[in-house]
C-alpha cells in the first residue's frame, strides 16, 4: 500500500520543520561524553526528552542473573556498564495497527589519543555535510532520530495507531547485554527497527561477535640472562600468529553460506588491545591481548569459544614456554550469536518503500561483519528485525563523522515507515 | 703484598661477628620499597645509618643541566628520579693509602605481577642460604656490604688509612645518571668498588645500554572495515621483526672484540614492555613498544641510536602502513657507553689476593651484557673499576635472592681489598 501523495509530503515537510533542532538534539547527546560506563547523564537527558513528550516512562536495571542465563548473555566483567535502561512507550487510544520497537544504544567506544582528532572528539562541530564527533554516527544520530520521527508526527496532528516502544539502551558496543535486557523485561513488539550509520542500505545478515583475553605468564629475568628467561610479548605474538591461521580457517568455512560466501573476509580477527612487561631492562614476564572475532549466524558463542580455547590450549603445549605456564583464555565481552533477516517480510517491503519515497531509490541489503543489537529481535523475539540508518565515516575511528543529508532521508524514511506500518490515528491532545 | 695473617684472621672474624646485624639490615634495606622515583626514604635511612658512623655527609640532587651537557648522560623524562644522592666521606687523620670510592645503588627495578612471587617481592624471606627479595641481590645486600666491611674493621680498631667515600645513588637501573652526577660533583679516587651481584667474579668488560621508545599511529577504524584500517600492533610487531635483523648484525659485529667474540649471543635487545589499543571492537590506532639493547664498548650511545633511528626509518618508508605516519622513536632513559677493564693494574692484583684470601680461589673475571655504573669511573676518572659482588639468582625477575654464604665471603674479600688498598691506622676514638 503506497502512502498518500499529499500526507507523504506532508511528512516530508514536517520532519524538514523540525531537523535544525533534531540536529542541535544530536549535538548535544555527542556533548555528554558516554563512553561505556558513563552513560548515566545521557540515560538521564534521554528520559526527561521521551516524558516531556508524554511517553510512559520506565527506568531498570540490568538483571544479571537472567543475563548470564540467557543464551544470548555475555558475561559481566568489571567494566560492564551499571547505568540503566530507558524505555519510553506511546499507546494509541485505539491499538489498529502493527507495534513497533524504535531501539537505540547510548554507549560509544572510547576516542583514543585526543591529538589524533582534527576537532576534540566529543566536540560536535559541523563542517559541509559532516557532523563529526565520536559516537555522533554510532549512533547518536539514529538515536536522535528515533525521536524525531514520531516527532514528525506530532506536528501535523498525528500519531501512531498502535504501541511503540523507545528503547535507549547501554552495552551496545561491549556485551549486547542491554538490548537483551529490553526483551528479558518483556518488551515485544511485530517489528524493530534500529537505525544504526548502515549507508542507507538495510542489514541482512550480521555476524556474532565473540570478546576474548589471552594472557601469557612466564618467567622473567635480568636482560643478561636473557636466553633463560621467556619473553611473554614475543610469546603472546607467537599466539597471534596461531590465532590468524584459526582466523583463515573460519574464513574458509563460508562456502555455502549465501550471504557470507561472496564477501572476500567475512571473518575478522581483531587484536584491538595489548599491554605488556613492567622495565625496559627485565624481559617481559606477562603480556595481555584483547581480541575480537566474528562468527557466523547459527555458529553459537559457546561453540566458538570452546574452539578458542582448545587451539590456544593445544598451541601453547606444543610451545616450548608456554607449555610452562599454559595461557589463561577468558571471555569477558560480547558472546553474540548472528543473525539472517529472511528475505521477503511485511515489514521489509513497507521498509523499502518509505526508502523510496524518501530518498527515490530503491532499499538494497547488505551483510555487515559487525556486532548489531537487533540480533535479540532476530534470534529471541523472532521478528523482523530492521538495522538501517545513515551515511557514515569513521566509526569507531578518529573524525567520526555522519552525513546530515543522509541523516535527513533516513529520519524521512523512518517517518514514512511509522506511518505505514502501525497505522496513524489524531494526535492525543496534551 | 700479601696480608699479614693474624690480622687477616682478626678481620675474617670480625666480619663475621657483625654478619647478624648486616643481614638484618639489608633485610631493612629490601622492606623499604624503592622501585624509581620512591627512593626517598631509603636514601634518609642510608644518610642516618652514615652520618650516625660519623661520616662526613652531604646529600644532594641531579644537575639536569650538566648530566645532559655530558657525553655519557642519559634523557631525563618524566619518570627520572628526583630522589637525592647520599654520599658518606671517611678522611683518616694520616693521608697515607690509596682512596677508594664504594659505591651502591638504591633503587630497584618493579617487582611485577605479585602473585608470581613465592613470597611478597618486599618482605625479605630467609630460607636456607637464600635471602628473597627485589633488590637485595640488585643490590642492597652490596650497598649493606660497602657498610659493613668499614664496620668490621672499627670492630677492631682500625680505619682506612686513606679518603674513602661511600657513595649512595639512584637511577641505576634506568638512565646511570646518579653514578654521573657524583662524578660531575667532583668525587674521585684512586679505584672504585661496586658490589654488584656478579657470582664472586671481577667484571672484566661491560655493554653500553641504549633504551628507546617506538611509537606507532595509524588510522582506527571500525572492525567491520579491517581491511582498510591499519592495525598499530600488527606493524609494531614488524617493527620488532626488523630490530630482531639489527639485533643479529650487532651480535655479527663481535668478530675482533677479545672480550666478546667468544659470546654466543653478547647483544640483547629486549622489547621490555608492550601497549597498545583502546577496544576489543576496534582497529588498534596506537602501539608503543620500550626496547633496551646493549653496545660494544668503544661504541658510543649517539651512534646506537642514529643506527636505530635510521633502520627504523628505512623499515617505515618500505611499509604500505607505517610510511603514512612515520614511526616515533625517542630516547627515554639509558645512554651509556660500556667500558673494558684492562687487566693488569694493581687495584685488580689487590682485589684478587683479597678474594683468594676470603674464598681460598682464585678471581675470574667475565663479560656482562647489562649496565653498570663502573662505567662512569673506568670512561670519565679512567680509574680502575672493579665490579665485584654476591651470588644471586632472578635479579630483575621473580624470586630474585642472594646467596647468604656468598655475601659473607664477598664482604670479607672487601675488608681485605679495603685494608690492603687503603692501609689502616688506629680508628679514630668516637
Amino acid at each position: 500500500m503506497a502512502l498518500d501523495d499529499t500526507l507523504r509530503k506532508k511528512l516530508i515537510a514536517s520532519v524538514e520543520h523540525g531537523f535544525a533542532e533534531q540536529i542541535a538534539y544530536t549535538q548535544d547527546l555527542i556533548r555528554l561524553q558516554s563512553v561505556r560506563g558513563d552513560e548515566f547523564i545521557i540515560q538521564d537527558r534521554v528520559f526527561n526528552e521521551l516524558r516531556n513528550r508524554g511517553y510512559a516512562m520506565e527506568r531498570f536495571d540490568m538483571d544479571r542473573g537472567a543475563i548470564e542465563r540467557h543464551p544470548g548473555g555475555s558475561p559481566f566483567s568489571d567494566d560492564h556498564s551499571r547505568a540503566p535502561i530507558v524505555v519510553g512507550t506511546h499507546r494509541p487510544r485505539d491499538e489498529a495497527g502493527r507495534s513497533l520497537i524504535l531501539q537505540a544504544h547510548v554507549d560509544v567506544v572510547p576516542p583514543g589519543p585526543e591529538s589524533l582528532w582534527t576537532h576534540p572528539p566529543f566536540e560536535p562541530v559541523i563542517e559541509g555535510d559532516w557532523l563529526y564527533g565520536r559516537g555522533g554516527a554510532d549512533m547518536k544520530a539514529g538515536h536522535a532520530a528515533n525521536l524525531y520521527a514520531l516527532d514528525a508526527l506530532r506536528r501535523i496532528g498525528l500519531q501512531p495507531a498502535a504501541t511503540v516502544y523507545i528503547q535507549s539502551v547501554v552495552e551496545e558496543e561491549s556485551t549486547g547485554n542491554g538490548a537483551l535486557m529490553t526483551h528479558l523485561r518483556g518488551y515485544k513488539a511485530d517489528a524493530v527497527l534500529i537505525p544504526e550509520p548502515e549507508d542507507e542500505k538495510l542489514v541482512r545478515a550480521n555476524v556474532g561477535v565473540v570478546w576474548f583475553q589471552v594472557e601469557v605468564r612466564g618467567l622473567p629475568v635480568h636482560v643478561r640472562e636473557m636466553g633463560t628467561g621467556a619473553n611473554a610479548i614475543d610469546a603472546a605474538y607467537r599466539i597471534i600468529g596461531e590465532l590468524r591461521i584459526l582466523e583463515a580457517e573460519w574464513n574458509a568455512r563460508k562456502a555455502g553460506r549465501p550471504n557470507f560466501e561472496n564477501e572476500e573476509h567475512p571473518i575478522n580477527l581483531n587484536v584491538g588491545k595489548i599491554e605488556g612487561g613492567d622495565w625496559e631492562s627485565s624481559v617481559p614476564a606477562w603480556c595481555r591481548i584483547g581480541c575480537r572475532v566474528s562468527i557466523y549466524p547459527g555458529v553459537s558463542a559457546k561453540e566458538a569459544a570452546a574452539e578458542i580455547e582448545q587451539r590456544i590450549a593445544k598451541f601453547a603445549r606444543e610451545d616450548s614456554f608456554l607449555s610452562n605456564i599454559p595461557p589463561l583464555v577468558t571471555f569477558h565481552g560480547f558472546h553474540t550469536e548472528g543473525y539472517e533477516l529472511p528475505p521477503g517480510s511485511e515489514a521489509e517491503k513497507v521498509l523499502a518503500d518509505a526508502h523510496l519515497g524518501a530518498t527515490g531509490k530503491k532499499l538494497e541489503s547488505f551483510m555487515t561483519a559487525g556486532y548489531l543489537d537487533t540480533r535479540v529481535y532476530a534470534l529471541y523475539d523472532k521478528i523482523p528485525a530492521l538495522c538501517y540508518g545513515p551515511y557514515s565515516q569513521n566509526i569507531h575511528g578518529f573524525d567520526e563523522r555522519v552525513s546530515i543529508a543522509s541523516l535527513k532521508r533516513i529520519t524521512t524514511a523512518m517517518t514514512l515507515f511509522i506511518v505505514e506500518w502501525c497505522g496513524v490515528e489524531l494526535a492525543t491532545p496534551e
